[in-house]
């Protein structure tokens, strides 16, 4: 099983797998693409025997479990970086401090046909998506030991996505991630010298002034944000103040599917369908309450490296302002569709 | 000039470039090389005159400035990301907190050699780039308002370099930087539960168990960290105390520099040269003092993409664990040199 490792001076854990990588078995930043095909993708219909048996899978009536018909699937990553079995152990070694790694890691198959991503799906294939995160979220956080349930994507290889089927991923983890910590920091802080949701003040000012506004509708916000760290990194952010995600009621799953629509569509024309990767901040699972957290998602393209200044500092240049990132993303021509 | 913008919910800061990156800019990953050549190339001997005015600079006997002659040059960043001249503006905007770009960005050429990189030097070289770093902190440390001396080295286009010959970079900031501050926080809350130095723990915790070390000589340790975030990340720590990078004497840079050839020569020859990026973690300009710190430099190979994951938490997956990196590192077979 692997280990989550805690760095003594930071406090920030790693997961380290229990069969080491070697060095032969980097590619050394090669940029060769994948090349599967239909015909051997597993995450292609027809091909559900090749995959682990589903967790989930929203179905045409009358279709069987593992069998084709469906729209999406769910299914415990074959690489798992965590895994559901075994107790929760936790040593130290001298000053260090470690726990197996026990948590979950599944895959969300997110629709059955080869070449489409998010920003190709209907509406009504991206709201079956967001379904699918609410119900993964509330069935792992049924296990108390779990603390923390991430969800992300990474879309094309520069994003770090091995399947070139669209997918994403769900993480259920035994700690807290250190980002989501100092956001909570964040909004206990702002919240005892204001008594108000930092992020509702910022969507408040956002609205107001609208220079970093990429699309906005009855409930939510996709906005550049004002210290972005990446060129063309956006943020959407519920507009009625909510610090969890499965909170999400139906008209509201409606709104956010077709502002993701657009915002990714937007991000494709613009940037040449570049690699990105999102990811979901949501409330603690065992923990929190309404004041505690306003859950958002983050989208960052994957347009610039990362060098050393960045890695040592945890400080950012950002060749591209946000002023300009949102005027490029709102201007772009979308295809009627 | 740029601005550094705050994040108002973590408190990071980020440098925001002045004239924006537009989308056709970006070159979506490619993965083309640098191929300049020793007559195009500015940093190389002879085309002096393709570089700003040089600010130091080892030369020989009766050399001249900004013509051959040198060892090592150091230069204004033509592309700074941030300038010295004008005042430091700090302004709110709303919610938002904002400064000028004020401080400096230097480049530092290690070397004449076009096709050289750290670990092909001499030990001497290497001593050279050393008091080089030191030199321009010294300098820099002068100008109060300077809260912060970054240097770091990006080698290959993986490790985000643009320029194929070997140089570091020196950035002067008006902030600390978020991972710093949260190191020095790291340690202080140490020293008030233990009284000792955490770095200093560290040490002698992994020179005792020996699993995770790659070097070591007299006053300096190479180790794999215990939480590596990246497979075959490794650091190097003076084993005296002491906080401040500027404070070595002439016997330990001897050392250090001999380290360092050591260790990029073993990186060099188990990863296949690829690329990697260092920082020099030291004491901030105008604070500090010996408790405040324990100065050290981090280096990260560039072998595995940052996902959506890393991105949305600060929390990583390491495929390589770091007790078996460090056995490879020491087994490498060096070139007899």
């Amino acid at each position: 099983m692997a280990q989550l490792r805690k760095d003594p001076v930071v406090n920030r854990w790693v997961v380290v797998s229990t069969r080491s990588q070697t060095p032969r078995e980097f590619d050394f930043g090669s940029a060769e693409g994948n090349h599967s095909t239909p015909e051997t993708c597993p995450f292609c219909q027809g091909n559900e025997d090749k995959t682990p048996t589903e967790i989930l899978a929203f179905r045409k009536e009358g279709s069987q479990a593992n069998n084709p018909g469906w729209w999406l699937r769910v299914i415990p990553n074959k690489f798992a970086a965590l895994q559901p079995q075994g107790d929760l152990n936790r040593v130290g070694r001298g000053m260090f401090d470690l726990m197996s790694g026990r948590g979950a890691h599944e895959v969300i198959i997110e629709t059955p046909h080869h070449d489409k991503d998010m920003a190709d799906y209907s509406n009504d294939q991206i709201e079956k998506v967001l379904w699918a995160y609410r119900d993964r979220i509330l069935d792992l956080k049924k296990d108390e030991r779990i603390k923390y349930i991430l969800i992300f994507k990474n879309h094309g290889r520069q994003a770090g996505a091995s399947m070139a089927h669209a997918h994403s991923q769900v993480i259920a983890l035994p700690i807290i991630p250190k980002r989501v910590i100092e956001e909570m920091a964040g909004v206990k802080l702002h919240r005892e010298l204001k008594d108000r949701c930092i992020y509702c003040d910022i969507v408040r000012q956002e609205v107001a002034t609208g220079e970093r506004i990429v699309e906005e509708n009855r409930f939510f916000i996709a906005i550049t944000p004002f210290a972005s760290r990446f060129p063309f990194e956006m943020w959407l952010v519920p507009k009625i103040h909510d610090n969890d995600f499965t909170n999400l009621r139906k008209e509201q799953i409606l709104e956010l599917a077709s502002l993701m629509r657009l915002v990714l569509l937007r991000l494709k024309v613009v940037l040449n369908d570049c690699s990105y990767n999102f990811v979901l901040h949501t409330s603690p699972s065992q923990s929190g309450g309404q004041d505690s957290y306003h859950w958002h998602i983050e989208i960052i393209p994957t347009l610039t490296r990362m060098a050393g200044f960045e890695w040592g500092t945890g400080f950012y240049i950002n060749p591209t302002a946000p002023e300009d990132a949102a005027l490029f993303l709102r201007q772009a021509k979308l295809p009627s569709v």
